[in-house]
């Protein structure tokens, strides 16, 4: 996909290989397996924490708060509780009464790898880790800081978040594409809330730690919402158009069960018109910003530029 | 089962009619139906959070709240948030992939009211539903507090907690009753993560609000730890013996699945005998407060006598 102006992409190729390091470390040192009976939940969130995924929300949350001055390591920790939300929710929708899907990152899913049990607990056990996080003294010793985490968390990924989307992409698959399916009004607040939600929640927790007050946030949250749904949109044209040994999962799933997407709706071509659009709008709203929003422009071209 | 000087018991039966209601109307005030594809959802969480249960951990967060003159309010929207952690690990524990239960408070469990996908949101939901209660004016409007009741509540329901005990109990069920059965030790250690962590987190939580430092709560977590047992054992008698449709759910699937359990390692008489002595010990950790704590005592008696 070209996007004009493709600067910054090897800032990025840099930011996005430390990030990965860092978390995977970070993760490393959270989950370490005990000497009981629990071993089986820790290697199993271990497997599904450690070693896959882009790592785009750390990265949304470490390059925002880079650019108000915050600590590394307080940002990469405060990255990895998002990040804990963001692997539950893909091993509890890889379930076979969900998604049912056998591979994830190029790996065999959690609940074929162990058990279906053993799955849902190591969603519910990263669920809480992810709270847990967020009160460590590693993140702020300042509580207020803290609670606003906890909150925008919270928020993003509960019933008026991730949860709530997660819901409504079932019932659109149920719908399908007929009368009953779903409009494009629909499936865009469907994907605000299942992936948009939680990629917002990155980018504000990032400016919560730089101690950015929320009416000074709202040029980063428009930022936000329009980069989440260029990533959906996106998203979709890899699942019409994607190579699956690349993207490490199936693909055209959805096209085969006929639910109502991006690309159904607008056809691929106009599809692809609206990402680049929400890009270049995306990037307009970090105009008064300068060098310091380097990496977070250069997040949003790759969002739409990536190829899995 | 008998314990000698059984009073307050009026007291007790009023704290917990007064405490029902209150849960349930402040779960229906927490979960609207929304006007969209997400009513489903929030119809499945109230399906699942208003009208059953004991409401034993809300009980024990007022009830300790109460010693320390905290607001009522605040004190039972603080309960929810336990009570929102409890429901979601029983939705989670009763589906197929787990203990495969059709029947829990008298009515079908959720993935058979509803379906699976809508029960594993539904518990998702309800999971990230206590931390936004937590951070909610309501509760408290200090930062301090607020970020301990979240440490607390994490702690309690993640992998060093419920979720971990939860583990440890799929992996009991496995091992069975023979050499690789769990020992005495390993079961009280279970029962400590799984149930105890969270009754344990409900007494503390309400001496949290109450500003009790870290230091002054040592008697009432010794008291937590000890009822929390007696709990457990009595729940093992419970199934045992007691009556399915009292209980409201599927009864003696331990003994028929050959599981270790304080019933089958020490004997129905031990294990009630041993339920009575942690009862009294409890008891016996409340003897620094004077009438105050009287709804604590009534509580720690009633797990043992209660009959479902």
């Amino acid at each position: 996909m070209a996007i004009e102006g493709v600067v910054g992409s090897d800032v990025l190729g840099e930011a996005l290989a430390l990030i990965r390091e860092e978390v995977d470390r970070h993760f490393d040192v959270l989950l370490p397996v005990p000497d009981d009976a629990r071993a089986r939940l820790f290697e199993a969130m271990r497997y599904a924490a450690i070693g896959g995924g882009k790592r785009l929300r750390p990265l949304l949350l470490t390059a925002t708060a880079q650019m108000y001055g915050v600590n590394r390591e307080a940002a990469v920790r405060t990255g990895c509780a998002v990040e804990a939300i963001h692997v539950y929710s893909l091993i509890h929708d890889d379930l076979p009464c969900m998604d049912d899907d056998a591979m994830r990152h190029g790996q065999p899913t959690v609940h074929l790898e162990y058990d279906e049990a053993t799955a849902v607990l190591a969603g519910d056990a990263l669920h809480a880790l992810a709270f847990d996080i967020l009160v460590s003294p590693q993140v702020t010793s300042d509580p207020f800081v803290r609670s606003e985490l906890v909150a925008c968390l919270a928020k993003g990924s509960g019933m008026d978040g991730m949860a709530g989307g997660q819901m409504m992409d079932i019932v659109a698959e149920e719908a399908g594409e007929g009368d009953d399916g779903f409009d494009l009004h629909t499936v865009t607040r469907l994907q605000q809330l299942k992936t948009g939600a939680l990629l917002s929640a990155s980018v504000e927790m990032g400016a919560i730690l730089g101690r950015v007050p929320p009416e000074g946030r709202t040029h980063l949250k428009s930022y936000a919402r329009d980069i989440g749904l260029a990533f959906q949109i996106a998203d979709d044209l890899l699942d019409h158009e994607g190579d699956e040994e690349l993207a490490g999962k199936a693909l055209r799933k959805d096209a085969d069960a006929g639910k109502a997407t991006f690309v159904s709706l607008l056809g691929a071509e106009r599809a692809r018109e609206q990402a680049e659009m929400l890009v270049r709008q995306a990037i307009g709203h970090l105009s008064s910003y300068g060098e310091e929003a380097e990496v977070l422009r250069a997040i949003a071209r790759y969002i739409v530029e990536r190829d899995r």
